[in-house]
């Protein structure tokens, strides 16, 4: 082992001597192992991605600019145009959760905005259409009996609901990430899968964040996709790696 | 229920009418109920916060700006004080920890540069005033035979230790929350124990972070912390909620 | 610290001198405390407890033995009335779940046997007095509005679904335990409820299990439950307890 | 997709005609994948498995009758010389762990005798065998550099360690399971594996439990076992396939 004198200094010369952005960082890569390789979608949801959605007010220039929803419908094509494996992870709101007595600050918002909200979990009265509904561009890919449909999760990430088994389950253990919103549910799942032993390459266009006076969410998810990911692609590099091009 | 329309308009207008950074987005707070409330440090280790730790190149300099040393030493001064229970989780590597099959970036950087390396769980062989050793003028708080240390977490979060167990253990549902670093395992710290249901209240300048030609990771956590605890303080409004003024 | 050999001393005495059962084995019990203690059901469906459920012929003799649809609904009863929060956890299986690609013997079973089988997260076609519905008798009680039904769970703990995070969102750190079946999902609950620092009171006769060549599922659950549990009540107990009595 | 009816005449029939115990549940078997499976041994530590230990009094019946101290000797020997990948789960108590509010039966009786108790987790002095160090004969194995010892739990289950991660950072989705004591933590390791999506194999020789008035934990943990694992070999069937014949 090298002497921990010398391993500062590599440390350090790493560092110092770096002169582009892929030089300071490693970028340890993600190779698509097909088979054991999906893709996963936070969120694909019209309370997030439609103009008509309830926080399209402070997502809705940040959706734009990245050109979200075609990135993730282009994601959702590559995939099953390769028979990847699809996962999604929606996020649901049942009237008991209004019973919680204590919130964060972005939960707080979501329930008095009535985000997510549906009427049960045993019922799909009112839900046609609605705010937590897919986006009804996605709803070929979503419904067609093959991609898999987690829990809700009920924070951000994916530690209330089942989708680290039902990953597991099809021997999943790299998943190509995008879906809303960028530095809540898709960093939090980021975070989980990564503490579960999976490799995650994120899609940083095919997300996208609240911007508000307190900050621009998705500048602060691009940090810490670049820092903590396996990997970072654009849709474009997703698609083409999907692709096995 | 309020119609959805209702509450969409409720929505904008406490987006769109807001002057101030409270206003826009909710600050639920946190109260300190004594016995139920901790105080958590993450990671403070020599390695981050000392300038001969294997990343001063790079956390220094905020480091510095944000007097985290002695910040942190006044929230464990005031825990002590006031009988408060401190909860520390610790990040050490092993040797058979470098035969994981991969990583991701900064587990790579933290590999490489033998970041929290220990000779081994079952000695503590050149431990003393090594890298992943307490800094030293926190050991006084730390090794007094009150204050909890968790088993060491893995990858950033406490997905991998014993930490929820020993909080709720101890009847623990409410944390305040300052470490080492910012973005990484003092904000999955903050992810996950809202994960499990506890509330959260982060010392925003009892932390620092990262800042490398990818990105700020202070900023980025500020960010976060503003999105998703409970609340967020500075040390001096911490120490005083500690103190019951 | 009394020495080791002084320990092993009284803990061989308090093993060899014990002339009960009680005596024995510490009952460390658990104080019912109102707003933080739970009547928590697993399964309460028709697939378990009634004889048109595709499992009868293996439960059917423990359930009838054990009382334990009346019993179940003597602690609905009982909380209800006495404002205690009820949470439940259901167990469905959605087509996809038929695309796992390996399974343990009785999740085998129960996919060979279409148990909990619904259409889909997202439809209650066919759902409605169907073997994953609850039992007709329970729904008064599950279906007021204020119970709190989890997301289902996938294996057979909680650890799949949002439960864990819905007690805690509620303050409730106490948990009122029965439910099918005995070793499997109940045994399962009881387990990570106390790996995530609940007290757990199981009620052994408000519960039951499969009866086949290989085992007797309720025998080993009581074992499991004495041994592992903070105490174990009768209905009969656990209704005087949580009626003030 | 089968009527219900049909589905309940074929779960009854499979039932009900079975003329053996391998013919009645089904026994999904697991098949040895190099590279992806593993050993794990729990707890195998001198307070349950020497004579000296403090549990002795309950479970030397039990472990001698299974000739377990040799049977798991038989794993280690086995896998490494097969070059199969070594997981260790231990279980410590540090004196702060004796600052527990509540605790359920086994738990508490633990904390009573001095079970696994260390004097610290940064210490090491006094720990050449005691209790809870491992049982000498196994340290060639276990401290070899390559055998991966997590951290240690502390409860039952690895829900409060980093074994899970260690096994998917190395790859490993089979495991292969043995130590003590069956009905507590290897039981809670084999569930909660299972609920994270491995397959496990239980050895069902190569473990024992407390036999006390209360019952015979090691009777409820075989009939757990082979409801719940995919499937159950005996130490010589275990021996046989690691060593690929």
């Amino acid at each position: 082992m090298k002497s921990r004198i010398t391993m500062m200094a590599i440390a350090i010369a790493a560092i110092s001597t770096a002169t582009t952005v892929q030089a300071q960082l490693p970028d340890p890569g993600m190779e698509i192992a097909p088979g054991r390789t999906a893709l996963l979608i936070t969120d694909p949801q019209n309370d997030f991605l439609s103009p008509k959605g309830v926080t399209w007010g402070v997502v809705g220039e940040s959706v734009t600019k990245n050109n979200t929803v075609a990135n993730i419908d282009s994601l959702f094509k590559a995939a099953k145009a390769n028979d990847m494996p699809v996962f999604v992870s929606p996020h649901y709101y049942y009237p008991t959760d209004h019973g919680w007595q204590f919130e964060g600050a972005l939960e707080t918002l979501m329930h008095n905005i009535g985000m997510f909200d549906r009427k049960g979990a045993l019922t799909t009265e009112g839900f046609e259409g609605s705010g937590p509904d897919w986006l009804e561009q996605y709803k070929p890919y979503i419904n067609d009996g093959v991609t898999v449909i987690s829990n809700p999760h009920k924070v951000y990430g994916p530690e209330t609901n089942d989708l680290v088994l039902q990953l597991r389950k099809r021997g999943i253990d790299k998943v190509i990430l995008g879906g809303m919103s960028a530095n809540l549910c898709t960093e939090s799942h980021m975070r989980e899968l990564m503490e579960q032993g999976f490799e995650v390459a994120v899609v940083s266009d095919a997300t996208a964040a609240a911007i508000v006076a307190e900050g621009d969410g998705y500048q602060a998810a691009l940090v810490n996709f670049r820092f903590i990911a396996n990997t970072v692609w654009t849709t474009e590099q997703a698609v083409q790696k999907i692709s096995g091009k």
